[in-house]
């Protein structure tokens, strides 16, 4: 039924991938020349699918196929085309290209269901540019704060200033925002950025919920002094109880499914190859799809934390930094996606995300789901980054299959 | 005997910390005004003892107090006057003014031994200036190595260049060395450096050896991932490997006696909080009185840590990049400056130098000795390094009382 759309949206994807702020390699900037050309791309794409386009108030590319009844709520199908620097080209770009050539697929069909799609292209989920992120996407949600108007860009270029600049008119921000009467629910499409569909041989998994994550830095103290001439008994040597402590949150986290915890960086304060280590500091990154499972975990961390210090004769001062909820996705939703993939006779996994997406913009505001596809080596963030055609054609079926279903299902409820 | 020897060294200490090439903190560099005008004031002190003074081929002070027969050889007694930057008063001072006391109370009593005393005042024994040290110490012991010569400091200048400024003839440094037929043995009093003798209480303690290193650098490959979407059980987390191999070098010292095994640097490369480290390098350091000892402990780390990587599905290369021999200490000395403690009512401690000193240089050409003294805390190389007037004083007693005996015991054998 959609053979070749995963051909369409492969190659489409390679297009888009040509736009970019750097010469030799993929960076699309938020606000930047590559988007606003990008943006003008996937708008015409938008209006050959039989949408109507207009860029909105933070610059999202918003395309609307209306339903059979004007100004009907909408199903939003969503992901972003701004890139990190030095990019893949499938991180958000696919879910978006993949909306549209659905979308294209349904009025080729000439199938109008009761309510309205809008495939929407955001332009600040990877918070390159500025300090905070998802500001297409939490405007939409109705959760966009404009003190963040004020943040400035490495050239001190303000948000505000940018998204004048680029066309926009940032006092009318407020009135992007869905609600349930305009809004039924976000989907989303990505690649899954991480090995586990790749392990078990599937194109495609449905997530379960974008995990919450707490974010922080310990400090340990120990003692200084010459590697030589202190003996070991003797010592509170730093780095050794900081080791103790990764391993600690390394074996917490190896313990129980979907959590996970990792030491990123880890540094010594006056480190010398002759001198026993006196002060550390580690970060700690503690993800879960279900918030009480992350808290319970983070207070075991910080439990063990604290006993080795003792056990150490050291200090230990756990400073947490950042604690972002989970989004969970919407069981309904989630039923319909699942139809969806075992209809084509293939499994259904389903898994947490671990990394952050546009859909976590709309939690406690609209049911949201999201559709993940395999990507290789789980590799992602890097020009790597590799979805096949096959799998994006899967993907592209799941999601007209689940469009169809969720209109069978009771549509606008 | 020696009343008030201890009180005139720690008052003299104080007097020469005065001289520094930094204004408002102690730091003395080899060949730099400091330094000689350090040992000007220093050669006028022997001068004061009865001693011929010259500064010799590498700006060592040497003064010499002849025995009962001229040009016989004679008992070397050194340390260092050069400094760490922002260095404390004891290190190496101690040694050299503790030699001028003592040989200035000898004239007093009038004793003379068949053999002569010589006090050397070395300066390039931290190696501060130079990429080499021991320079000084080295020409006596006759294994300087003339091509350090071409050596140049931060500025550009020569060890040769330094040499010629501060009035020596670099050309007759073969000249200096000793033999068994112009020396007899070396002896040097240092302060501990380390925490042994003040949690023992006891004043000083005699060095058994100057530990052997081994030095290198573990460079650990694993494989970067995102923190988020990666499972625990697919990681190849080079931090946790590097933690594991940590606590494998703690564990592997702990258990015998005098052996210490430190990690004093720990890096990542391209680390974010958000990111599996792929990739840490950490520093190794070994030390061991004995050598046998040390390589067999090497051996059993470096085993321990392919070991660990291979649990770990990671790859660990450990690098050796120094490999020097422990100076064992004379038993004959020791046996001398045990008696000596012992005279004096004190327990004898017997302990290895996990610190390097200038006696190091006559390893193997020359019977050596070594006199610890307690120092508060343990503190090395800092302004709050200090060693009391009273444990100064018994140093002090010991050695005159280990040269009576030596000269009781056979003289120059």
């Amino acid at each position: 039924m959609a053979d070749g759309l995963g051909d369409l949206i492969y190659s489409r994807i390679g297009e888009l991938a040509r736009i970019s702020d750097d010469p030799d390699r993929l960076t699309r900037i938020y606000l930047s020349p590559a988007h606003k050309q990008a943006a003008g791309v996937v708008a015409q794409w938008m209006r050959e699918a039989g949408m109507g386009v207009r860029i909105d108030a933070t610059g999202n590319v918003v395309g609307r196929r209306e339903g059979s009844t004007p100004q009907a709520p909408a199903i939003l199908i969503g992901s972003h085309i701004d890139t990190v620097r030095d990019a893949g080209q499938f991180d958000g770009c696919l879910g978006v290209l993949i909306g549209i050539a659905v979308v294209a697929e349904l009025a080729a069909r000439q199938v109008v269901y009761p309510f309205a799609i809008e495939v929407l292209a955001f332009g600040d989920e990877e918070g390159v540019r500025f300090p905070s992120a998802l500001g297409g996407s939490r405007a939409l949600a109705g959760t966009f704060d404009p003190a963040v108007l004020d943040e400035c860009d490495e050239q001190g270029v303000s948000r505000r200033q940018a998204l004048v600049a680029f066309g926009c008119d940032p006092g009318t921000i407020a009135s992007e925002a869905r609600n349930a009467a305009t809004a039924l629910g976000y989907v989303e499409v990505h690649i899954e950025q991480g090995p586990v569909l790749e392990a078990e041989d599937l194109a495609v998994g449905v997530v379960t919920a974008i995990s919450g994550a707490t974010r922080g830095v310990v400090e340990v103290t120990g003692e200084t002094g010459h590697a030589g001439t202190v003996p070991m008994h003797g010592r509170r040597d730093a780095l050794a109880a900081a080791a103790d402590m990764v391993l600690a949150v390394e074996a917490r986290a190896k313990g129980e499914k979907d959590l996970v915890a990792t030491v990123g960086r880890l540094s010594l304060t006056n480190a010398a190859g002759n001198t026993i280590p006196g002060k550390v500091q580690f970060s700690l990154d503690v993800r879960a799809p279900l918030d009480a499972q992350r808290a319970t975990a983070v207070a075991d961390i910080k439990a063990a934390i604290a006993r080795i210090a003792a056990q150490r004769n050291a200090a230990a001062q756990v400073t947490l930094t950042h604690d972002a909820a989970a989004t969970p996705c919407d069981a309904r939703l989630m039923q319909l996606l699942s139809e969806g993939i075992e209809s084509i006779g293939l499994r259904v996994r389903h898994l947490p995300s671990g990394a952050g997406h546009d859909a976590m913009a709309f939690r406690g505001r609209l049911p949201v789901a999201m559709l993940f596809v395999r990507c290789k080596g789980g590799i992602s963030h890097h020009p790597a980054e590799h979805a096949s055609a096959a799998d994006i054609d899967v993907a592209a079926r799941v999601l007209l299959t689940f469009i169809d279903a969720y209109a069978r299902d009771g549509g606008n409820r």
